[in-house]
């Protein structure tokens, strides 16, 4: 297959390259490295120092030569349109999105460049597809937090609504909880008009907060390794416990604690990302699927992190802050999350030896560690 | 009142500032005249030459001498924010939005110009309200399009959703027609994610196809009348069935004609706005108002204007051309709209009379009508 990966340089998109090009695929990676500029306006830096990606690449092409790197904006449409006239790909995974709630809530600039970027490059993507390609399979990458917290049921992205004895079937009512969370929702609503109005085939994967390192190939080199951010901006809860933890800070849980949400190890990401490329929707259909494998609220996983970690000697402890941001603290939550297992996915569950192999991964590092990055500076 | 008017240039800004000048209120006026630089790049020209608006203003400043105007872009935030400082208003009527299907469906451009200008602009006035003044209260044009044709019941703004034994209230689930009913839906929650969080308040009116033209105490004065406009890209049906039956050409209707809208008298949409104006939400509340007047197909409408035109001598005949839209022409069409009736709004029923009233307008400028600019060009 011919795979365009848009945001190669990501936490899923490095992941996502690495673990195909085991496969032979052709690749085309792109990316404009506008996280890492991003992370160093703020002074947020990942674990690990990570080389720019044609130096990444070297390695990864020694397993798989057929791989090409563009450095490009998504938001760039005669840029987009030519590279999808070269290449006219069989399918393009889409992580080309600015992914941090909280950096959408620090100003008005970084509100609207989150809104802009995000859709802007969903747009360009789409239309693409559109007017060069339309039998290419986009696959998409949405969040869980479109949905919100409703008092129903989540279901995968539809809803079937009974309303003064008629009904129809729409896209399940979303409501987001930043504007990071509000620009997914646009992008849903923008990719299914032209799915619809089309025929397009797209995969929209909404996607629960996720953790781990995802490292195949390259377990022993972890110069290789994508991403790891644990800062109060980028990082994400599970993956940020641990290096409190690992580091003898109180791991910060927001407000109460018993905010509920569905995770996902990168790995399974990983996983399932694969099995949607190879399971295509038909024309006009716009494939949702919910993808996390286990609800927990923030309390039990921090109960849970600690509780594996005094395994292997590390004692944390939790220190409960007001929750910087604006959200339902208690609240019903109950998500479906079963397309992605009917396609073939096996779960792996969350574990005691998870959560040490990610502090391993992270004590290796430990020196590396900034403290003062880790406590949320952002409120809304 | 302070009352600020963003896109005072248009149909309805220039229309509401007109009426409004007669109450005393103290008006601030913005528009960047970018409506009128799109038509005249695609060659769509109004029924009539209007002046800009600071000649305008001379007029209507005879009546109301405190008037301020601004030309300015709402998508640069330091000048909302600076605009937004100085006046603190009290209400502001948000109209700065390009507001056609045809244009937003052009090409890539225009697609993503509708989408970022609507969003932005909508995006700086709730953020400039929310650091700045927050009891201000917004009233934003919304579109019945947001709601798209679905096979249940059209609702105000919410729906009760019930669901496995549990239930919710969801802002109805909407579906747009074309990328600009896209961006209005995209407003719409924009706007709902600020009001939930940070308590503002504001009125959505999801209105229907507008006809008419407001004509106050400048009845007489033609030079002062809001803009009309007849074309493919920025006319609104009535409007043109009318100039079509004056010019002696066949109203054009897209494919059945069976498709059905609720209509509104660009006079009651002034009566509305200012209702609104009276009627403030509480602190956290978006009122929506479902603002229209009367359910019509498209064939109901043609052959209205042709039998009322019939009685001042004008023989029209009906051309029906295939649709240039994609759209369902058959479909389930109820709406609810009694919200606007309940704060007092008693409806101007469409009759022969008033289209006689808009024919003997257009038979005053019938030397101005352009016949090649009717036809659909733009296609979807």
């Amino acid at each position: 297959m011919k795979i365009l990966i848009l945001g190669a340089d990501g936490y899923l998109g490095w992941s996502m390259a690495t673990s195909l090009s085991y496969e032979g695929h052709k690749l085309i990676l792109v990316d404009n490295y506008s996280k890492r500029k991003h992370m160093k306006n703020l002074k947020r830096f990942p674990l690990c120092k990570m080389a720019l990606l044609p130096k990444r690449l070297e390695e990864l092409m020694k397993i798989n030569n057929k791989i090409s790197f563009y450095k490009m904006d998504c938001t760039n449409f005669l840029k987009m349109k030519k590279l999808f006239s070269k290449y006219k790909p069989d399918a393009v995974i889409h992580f080309a999105e600015l992914p941090s709630a909280p950096f959408s809530m620090l100003n008005n600039q970084s509100g609207w460049e989150t809104l802009q970027n995000n859709l802007q490059s969903t747009f360009n993507l789409i239309h693409c597809a559109k007017d060069i390609h339309p039998d290419c399979h986009i696959i998409k990458l949405g969040t869980m937090g479109e949905y919100g917290t409703p008092n129903i049921d989540i279901e995968e992205g539809w809803l079937n609504i009974k309303h003064k004895n008629r009904q129809d079937k729409f896209l399940y009512p979303r409501q987001g909880a930043s504007l990071y969370h509000m620009s997914k929702i646009m992008d849903t609503d923008l990719i299914w008009f032209y799915v619809r109005n089309y025929g397009l085939k797209v995969t929209d994967l909404m996607q629960g907060p996720v953790y781990g390192i995802y490292q195949d190939h390259n377990k022993k080199n972890d110069d290789l390794a994508p991403i790891f951010t644990y800062d109060d901006i980028f990082g994400t809860v599970l993956n940020r416990f641990i290096v409190q933890a690992v580091a003898g800070i109180p791991l910060t849980v927001y407000g109460s604690g018993s905010q509920v949400r569905g995770y996902i190890n990168v790995v399974d990401t990983i996983k399932c990302i694969k099995l949607t490329l190879k399971n295509i929707p038909k024309k006009g259909e716009l494939a949702i699927y919910n993808q996390f494998t286990e609800q927990f609220s923030v309390n039990e996983l921090a109960k849970l992190v600690i509780t594996s970690l005094k395994k292997i000697s590390i004692n944390a402890t939790i220190n409960k802050i007001k929750n910087p941001r604006i959200e339902k603290e208690k609240h019903y939550y109950n998500a479906k999350h079963s397309n992605i297992k009917k396609i073939g996915l096996k779960p792996l569950k969350l574990s005691s030896e998870i959560i040490i192999d990610i502090a391993k991964y992270v004590l290796k590092h430990k020196k590396n560690i900034n403290h003062s990055i880790i406590k949320p500076k952002v409120t809304w």
